[in-house]
């Protein structure tokens, strides 16, 4: 009897490693995320040697909800695996891919969301080549969560990193802040904009690659996702000792987020983004890095958001819109649980 | 302020990307799992490349509870996932590990379980070279899942494959089966019996790096965890169309196992194991490699355990000791839940 994908729910003997198991991983995983290394089959995928650096980044995913306006659990799995490659420039070549579910979860939700990173991984000219399935209870997980992890060949010559940074170098930002973290949040919450706010979820490896072409002095680059463009400039600036000075009127906020982070009194600085990325460049090549984003579709509102500065103290600092000054410290606490 | 490792407990902060998070991975994951790569502090890790086919495996590991007779869910994530790499005929060498923690799970236990995979994975002689946290709120999870994705490089020369057994086949086992699921199921039912049942969860590079040396002719490796020996076999027949013939009187099963087993109704062919492996080898070089088998610490009780044989409908059966012939068909339902 084939799986119920209409009705069916998962149960604990899908975790079993026995029949049913193999059962939803050939009807599943295998037929929509197909390819010849998942088809080998066996516990681990063999794959060709890659020419040259490997690079490997790991996440969970335990977004809630797991559907979102722009996307859903798998595009993100998809999607912020990746980007952390693709920021070490490095082409993401394959991806594993694993499963935890909860019992009673609908069978028909699973397939929507394989569906979805099967599409992501196709678009992003990844291959999903290896798996694992596990269930848990009712009451012991929440619906599923998905971790992926990603590899690729780190470009010949390129070596980028968090610790590179120096005064001087310019701070430019692909786009505008905060549409992942608002989206998520005005779903969650069954807010309603009058402009509806779509997560920014996208794979940026094409961006990646025609900065990566221009061959401007790249430091680093870094997606600002969990505790946002607040967060991962701090973390730049302590990994390299440094201090950033940022202009407010330069960082790009549409006006819905804008809008809607006014109302609920949250500063879109904090609030995480799955589709943009943060570049540090030495200052005589940021105008040309510049245009080369703005020509392609993701980076078409990237800006110069302020730059790199001497700082024992490695603080993060702005220049407000009002004309004074403030320090732009790490996220503390917690704004938005489950985001990603 | 210090975190609290003794009275301290995973709060949502944890996992918010922010300064919560960097201290608990300063102070906990990259103090205890130090090298050179992790300490590169960026989102991915970057490698010197491989030389060689790449072999990647990734497992969520889900055990409960999280400590049992020899070991917990820290050295299990490690064994796990380098023994699904090592069964490719591959030496592991680097694991990613993404952490799901429950609100409220004590620092203390946390810390226990990240010094075991430290100390699992210096025996293994991996690196983890990357990682995530995540925190779900309490109830939304079950104190830690670990997901681990482990790296190797396959031996030159070498192609093991679950579809590559041909009649005639030797079918080998390494050791005695059923250890880990029952010291799970009697620290999970307080079950006491008069010797306890310790899991067997075990890196197994060294007896495959032996196994390959040995230059037998090997078809495939594999680890019969979830589903145990039955269920592996039963993957590897319908993987090579081919159906099996074992001898029950050869397969080693310790005496406390096959005593509990028989107590509680169970078939230790179907009870999971962490530290085993089934080789199938060219009969002619079958008993040369059962003698480097026994000659390995892991290897000491190693059996041929049974032939590979013609079937179409790829049936595993097996001459029991009282002289019949039965099937030993794929695990249905589910026994034991949460083993792995």
């Amino acid at each position: 009897m084939k799986l119920d994908f209409r009705h069916g729910r998962v149960e604990m003997c899908h975790g079993s490693g026995g029949r049913a198991m193999a059962q939803l991983i050939d009807e599943l995983f295998a037929k929509l995320l197909t390819n010849d290394y998942l088809a080998q089959g066996d516990d681990a995928a063999v794959l060709p040697a890659l020419p040259g650096r490997l690079v490997i980044s790991t996440d969970s995913h335990v977004v809630s909800p797991l559907f979102f306006p722009g996307g859903d659990i798998g595009s993100l799995a998809v999607h912020g695996t990746v980007n952390d490659v693709a920021v070490m420039g490095a082409r993401p070549l394959y991806l594993a891919a694993s499963f935890i579910l909860e019992e009673g979860f609908p069978l028909a939700e699973l397939k929507r969301i394989v569906e979805s990173m099967a599409r992501a991984a196709a678009a992003a000219n990844v291959l999903i080549v290896t798996g694992d399935t596990k269930v848990v209870e009712k009451g012991k997980g929440d619906g599923v969560f998905i971790t992926t992890t990603g590899f690729g060949v780190a470009r010949d010559g390129v070596t980028l990193s968090g610790n590179r940074a120096r005064p001087g170098d310019k701070i430019l930002l692909s786009g505008r802040i905060g549409e992942h973290g608002m989206a998520i949040l005005s779903q969650r919450e069954g807010l309603t904009f009058d402009a509806p706010i779509i997560s920014d979820s996208a794979a940026l490896g094409g961006l990646i690659e025609a900065m990566l072409d221009s061959r401007a002095d790249l430091r680093a680059l870094r997606d600002p996702t969990r505790g946002g463009l607040a967060t991962t400039l701090n973390e730049l600036a302590r990994q390299s000792a440094v201090g950033m000075m940022l202009d407010e009127s330069a960082i790009p906020v549409a006006p819905a987020v804008a809008a809607a982070c006014e109302f609920l009194g949250l500063d879109p600085c904090y609030i995480a983004n799955e589709g943009k990325l943060v570049a540090l460049c030495g200052p005589q090549d940021a105008d040309k890095l510049l245009d080369v984003m703005r020509q392609h579709p993701q980076g078409q509102n990237a800006a110069i958001i302020g730059e790199v500065i001497e700082d024992s103290h490695a603080f993060v600092q702005m220049t407000t819109c009002m004309g004074g000054r403030r320090i732009l410290d790490w996220l503390s606490g917690e704004q938005l649980p489950r985001i990603c």
